[in-house]
């Protein structure tokens, strides 16, 4: 006992007298953690030996009890190093490695005896930590006020960022010193979206990309959030930031019970963009599939009765334009139809053939159920059936279609943010699609949450949004969620979780809502979580032929197909109006040869909110694309084709800007050439203000 | 066209210029119903030409726009006189008679052109009334601020009140005037409940009981409170009433679409207090039963494992005292029993005999299931499983014991309020029911609400409580919903609701909490709007023989058995353990034989606070229950045995307090006495302090 005691004084005092480190494999990346004099826990973060994250403290303060950020005392510090390689389910490389040295530190609280643990892992890229609750007499249930996790930067960075808030990731990006978000947020926050809950605070979303004036690229964000709110960072100074977490409606932010571990708290940094944008850092710190069977889970191309409701071209997602529907009681086969209902069976046929003809996997359908009449009465709570369709939707004849034609249909359930609602009839609807052939949703969030305690990025959504997960994998379901909250790598844990929006996608080019460098930044910020449904491929991006919208896309028609290549998913939509592809066939044929799973990734070139430049190996061929893209400025990329096999020929079909091409005045304008390309290839390509490339290799 | 605008201009000059009204089949009930000069919708009710409710005004707070209760105009007044008799599932008599006037006024607002309706109904004891909101293109989707109906009382009566609390309603009642309320109701407010979340308003809960000065009894209560907040009673001055919603977390009351109608505002009056306990006025205005074979539908006397948890006795509904018990994780086969695990197999087959041998119908079992060991950690939302048992409650093994013995098992689902996850849960925990035999169900709503937007009689969980009860009877399953919203009569709606508790009842004797005046109360005020489960029949009522707990019940060991013919209940328990009951098998003998369903109840003598006397006949059988209880001072009550068929003899078995009873000194003195009865006879029977007399009669 005595010998027990001497040990733990002796770690007592190591613990207080001086900094713990772990160094990542390469030895460029190095943490430090100590508990200062008033025993508050303490990291730091260098790389290359500049420094990343200054001295910052780490803690949480609880409601109604003492707060668990000081007074500590380091009881056991273990080491530890992994390298491991692991085969995600689908991805942008077949392999992953996660080379990681782990330093886990356990803290007991002086007084309280409460006690906490914290698990850091270095990697060559970064870092990432968290917070375990030990179960313990001390301390058993609690709600979390706030977390007090600090990132002091090094200076006063340059930042893309979107302004924190607890219902949306839809705000278009900025970019900005960080010392100027403040005078500019206000105004951002002026955007019109569905559903707003703007932070009080000065505060921003993750993942958050920064450049420091010395040439340090650092993305903070977070991985494997569980059964917590997501994270916001509060800008507290020019250099100073803070964990921020989002509350109920209560002002409470966790509802926890010691057994939990927090998230990871991740910093990827390199003093090379394209490192960020290579970075596995964040699937690295999830848990390996929870799903046995994956064989089920497919990588896929779809179109959609989906843009036509954008276009102003009249179609509608609702039925009728009755005023009274009250879903269980309503007979729809009763009420008059409007005639512009897009859902309709032939026209569904009519998807269905024009994916098969060109080798598309699927087709999504919205509006094709009871409900849409209502679908912008936020404070309707029982809104829509996810079981019955329209009566000019017929759910078997299409099902019977589509399995003769080889496509699938992707069944649509819009909650309209009526997520009780949605949660009591999940499991019917999810046997629906299995009785109906359906075998991918996506879900949709828009507008306020009910229950109305609740936000989108809140504890109890980040928990519900991994129910419908695993629910729709007991039934063979994959998962495309819209307007949830941004992803943190659980794909990984959850490979059925396909893609999710959860950022400004191709839906706001109908509302001129989008800039030229959207998309190079996007890989930067909110793809670091995870594949995004970007929806890209509008080829006629002049809505004005429809109708009364005078929306025009943000990019040439070549960078559409680039995107294909630089926004990675492995669920991507072909999303204009099929007549539009037909008229623009050869582009087109990019579009349908393009591959959604990867064996091998290539960062080219990359400066984010300016350009960016990715080759793939197609998974399982002897087939490469590239795509390019550019902000509103021209530029000449320089595309180097070593990362194809050596000694071999191989020929390129190079989709380019045309020469006058320019996003607002020629966006149509493109040329398919071909070329022969061996691995020392170097092409320098123009591409248009804008614009893009995009090259398939074979 | 110009006809018609003459007739509606002809009703806009009639509507406004006098009072339009209606007047109860026999005379006794005049309501009037005006204009005022701002075009606000007033109302009074009158009683024998006595003002009951003197002019009070009606309408809606709207949420972002105008309010709906002022600048109106009558376009149309329809009058109706209905007069039928149908027939309960279960009740006080066989039949019902509904023999009422009705007034339907349909109402535009000057500027804005919405509308609304409001219909009266007149009975000869009382008067109910409701808004409806028509489809219009005016008004579709809204929120309701506040509903502003008045209640203008003839004077500062007496009332029997808890005061308004949205997460309970288990407050001991207060007896004062109406102006002594603001005075009293701090203090009253005190009381230790597991959840509270009081008005900041001086209000008060309905069913509220007034006394005035000059003899009249009125009650004002609801009826048919669907998709709406429970109503309480602001108390403004001393005579002067008006209604309070629940709001939920947003301060919000509701969210509604046109199509609606509202709960019936209901108000009993009479000058004997008897006819306010006879009145089925509340029955009446809810809708006939919505459950076409209600042969499953039973009333039931039962026994279970649940008292043994208050008398300080030892008994634990958790299992074990684990302190990191998670819901799906933790293998409860694996963790260390605590040994004091009341539903084991073994402890509940011994009361499955006692029920089998004592002609009782069920058992109920508290605490079989998984959780219990976090039944008070109010933060946990996935506290219970609702399918699995604990190790040492073999689900399938009591089954076929229960069938074996001819006795049913009643399911507990304690939710501790957690009620999204048991929603989530729901479809599972009936089909496991029906799969193992059940065919009722205790619910439980302990502690505060998740999701935490919401209050106990807030408009979600109204609409949850429904919900509930609608998907039981899918699965013919009865439901006793415990610390739910006061009831409103629904139960001739959904008679599978077959009792509820929503009042303070037995389980507080545990905590010395009742006083003898409090079951003279409760049929005056809880009671109006359906049965309560208050689960009677303690015959050990010092509960120090059990341990440390010092309790002592509130009345005599007879006054117990009255109240299973003054609280009415289809569903009654016989609450005490079965060791107790075998102590006082020859008492016990009434409790085996009152029935639980009834041809026709006879209210002999009736004061709120003071006395009941109750006869009621046996459903189906010639027998006849008698059950007279008073308040802490003895009295003689009067026992007219009219109501027995002319010409017989009745043998009748009395249960009368001994000579020396007394709840606090002597309340196990009883004597068993039989004689001989017939139609003439007048019993004089002394009742001792908080004492009472039961009488079967054959």
């Amino acid at each position: 006992m005595q010998k027990i005691l001497l040990v733990l004084s002796l770690c007592l005092v190591i613990g207080i007298a001086k900094a713990q480190k772990i160094t990542s494999p390469n030895g460029n990346v190095t943490l430090s953690f100590k508990l200062d004099e008033a025993g508050k826990p303490t990291y730091n973060l260098n790389f290359k030996n500049r420094a990343v994250i200054k001295d910052s403290k780490m803690g949480f303060l609880f409601k109604g009890v003492k707060p668990m950020n000081e007074n500590f005392t380091i009881v056991d510090t273990q080491y530890k190093n992994d390298d491991n390689t692991w085969a995600p389910v689908w991805g942008e490389n077949k392999e992953i490695r996660d080379n990681h040295k782990e330093m886990f530190v356990s803290l007991v609280q002086k007084d309280s005896k409460r006690k906490i643990n914290i698990r850091f892992r270095v990697f060559d890229d970064g870092a990432g930590f968290r917070y375990e609750f030990p179960v313990q007499d001390q301390l058993r249930h609690f709600i979390l006020q706030d977390e007090t996790t600090e990132f002091n930067l090094s200076g006063d960075h340059k930042a893309f960022w979107i302004p924190a808030d607890y219902d949306t990731n839809e705000f278009p990006i900025t970019t900005s010193k960080l010392s100027e978000i403040e005078g500019l947020i206000d105004e951002v926050r002026k955007e019109p979206l569905a559903a707003k809950a703007p932070s009080p605070n000065v505060a921003v979303q993750t993942p958050l990309m920064l450049k420091s004036s010395d040439g340090l690229y650092i993305n903070i964000h977070e991985a494997a959030l569980v059964n917590y709110p997501a994270m916001f960072l509060n800008v507290e100074a020019s250099s100073k930031l803070s964990s921020h977490l989002t509350p109920d409606v209560r002002g409470n932010k966790a509802y926890l019970q010691t057994g939990y571990t927090s998230p990871w708290r991740t910093i990827v940094v390199s003093d090379d963009a394209r490192d960020i944008l290579a970075s596995n850092l964040i699937l690295n710190l999830n848990e390996p599939s929870k799903i046995e069977d994956t064989s089920w889970i497919k990588p896929t191309k779809y179109i959609g009765v989906w843009w036509e409701y954008f276009t102003g071209g009249g179609s509608t997602w609702a039925y009728s334009n009755t005023g009274d529907v009250i879903i269980g009681k309503t007979d729809f086969s009763k009420i008059k139809p409007n005639g512009t209902h897009g859902a309709n069976t032939e026209h569904v046929k009519y998807y269905i053939d024009f994916a098969a003809k060109n080798g598309f996997d699927a087709v999504l359908v919205e509006g094709w159920n009871e409900g849409w009449e209502d679908n912008a009465a936020f404070v309707k709570e029982e809104i829509y059936s996810f079981t019955k369709a329209y009566p000019d939707f017929d759910v078997k004849e299409l099902h019977r279609y589509a399995v003769s034609k080889g496509v699938k249909i992707i069944m649509h359930h819009e909650t309209t943010s009526s997520v009780a609602s949605y949660e009591r009839q999940l499991e019917d609807a999810f046997k629906f699609m299995v009785d109906n052939g359906y075998d991918a949703v996506k879900t949709g969030y828009v507008g306020p949450i009910i229950p109305r305690s609740e936000y989108h990025d809140g504890q109890w959504m980040v928990n519900h949004y991994i129910r419908v997960v695993k629910a729709a994998a007991d039934h063979k379901i994959m998962v495309n969620s819209h307007e949830a909250v941004r992803p943190t790598g659980l794909s990984r844990t959850y490979p059925n979780w396909i893609a999710q929006e959860s950022a400004r996608g191709t839906e706001f080019e109908s509302f001129n809502g989008n800039k030229p460098e959207h998309t190079t930044i996007l890989p930067f910020t909110r793809l670091m979580g995870g594949p995004m449904d970007y929806t890209p491929g509008i080829f006629q991006g002049d809505l004005s032929v429809y109708g009364s919208n005078k929306a025009k896309l943000s990019t040439t028609l070549v960078k559409q197909l680039a995107l294909y290549v630089t926004m990675y998913s492995p669920l991507q939509m072909a999303a204009d109006l099929p007549e539009n592809y037909e008229r623009f066939a050869d582009a087109f044929q990019f579009m349908k040869d393009v591959a959604v799973d990867w064996d091998n990734t290539y960062i080219l070139e990359a400066e984010p909110g300016d350009y960016i430049t990715i080759a793939r190996k197609a998974k399982g061929k002897s087939e490469w694309y590239v795509g390019g893209i550019t902000d509103e400025n021209a530029r000449e990329a320089i595309i180097d084709f070593s990362f194809l096999p050596a000694g071999a020929k191989y020929t390129a079909t190079i989709y380019a800007d045309g020469k006058d091409a320019d996003w607002i005045k020629n966006p149509q304008s493109y040329e398919i050439k071909t070329m022969t390309v061996t691995n020392k290839t170097k092409l320098k390509q123009r591409l248009a203000p804008s614009g893009g490339v995009a090259i398939s290799i074979k």
